[in-house]
């Protein structure tokens, strides 16, 4: 079980960092080469280059070298399981108050419960 | 900037780990004692409570003892808010690529690019 929620650990952990979380903001209005993708953030290219690493092995950044330009895009497949996990959780506790709710206006109608 | 970031980075953190994201899990069900909660994870009850410490730090999890039983429970709105990071860059993305769709549909229609 743990080994499918290898991807997961990954995209979260990737996630878990600002200027990461910067990068995967700009990649989500369309593709950008790394120099590009460089231009707003305070540090080194070869830093820069780092944090783009841990985006790719998570999957959520994939980039090509055409020439001399690497250029990265977004995919969407990871963000979406990110997603997916945290909505299914929402859905859980949601349904689980939907429920208490429920029960307590029951106990409301209930003459005994007066 | 980075500061308003911070619980984000501790969210994020906090689900990069399977073990902590089995215990939300757990707590999208309802409150639980951390005896339950440590029931199922093959661990010592020590190393429980580390990962309940990363869960309260981040916000994710509220926990409060009365008498001798600590009972967990799970905070929402901290999962809204990394549920709400992520589906805002989700929609730029597509919108993205409803106007590149628009764009191909337009140029399709257009006598000249023929």
């Amino acid at each position: 079980m743990l080994n499918n929620q290898a991807p997961l650990d990954l995209v979260f952990q990737a996630l878990a960092d600002p200027t990461r979380r910067i990068m995967v903001e700009r990649l989500s209005r369309g593709p950008a080469a790394v120099s590009e993708l460089a231009k707003p953030l305070a540090m080194s290219l070869s830093a820069v280059m780092q944090h783009l690493q841990v985006l790719e092995t998570s999957g959520l950044v994939r980039t090509e070298k055409v020439g001399r330009v690497r250029t990265c895009q977004i995919e969407p497949v990871a963000l979406q399981t990110a997603e997916h996990w945290i909505n299914e959780r929402r859905s859980l506790w949601e349904r689980r108050f939907d429920q208490l709710g429920d029960y307590l206006a029951a106990q409301d109608d209930d003459p005994d419960s007066k």
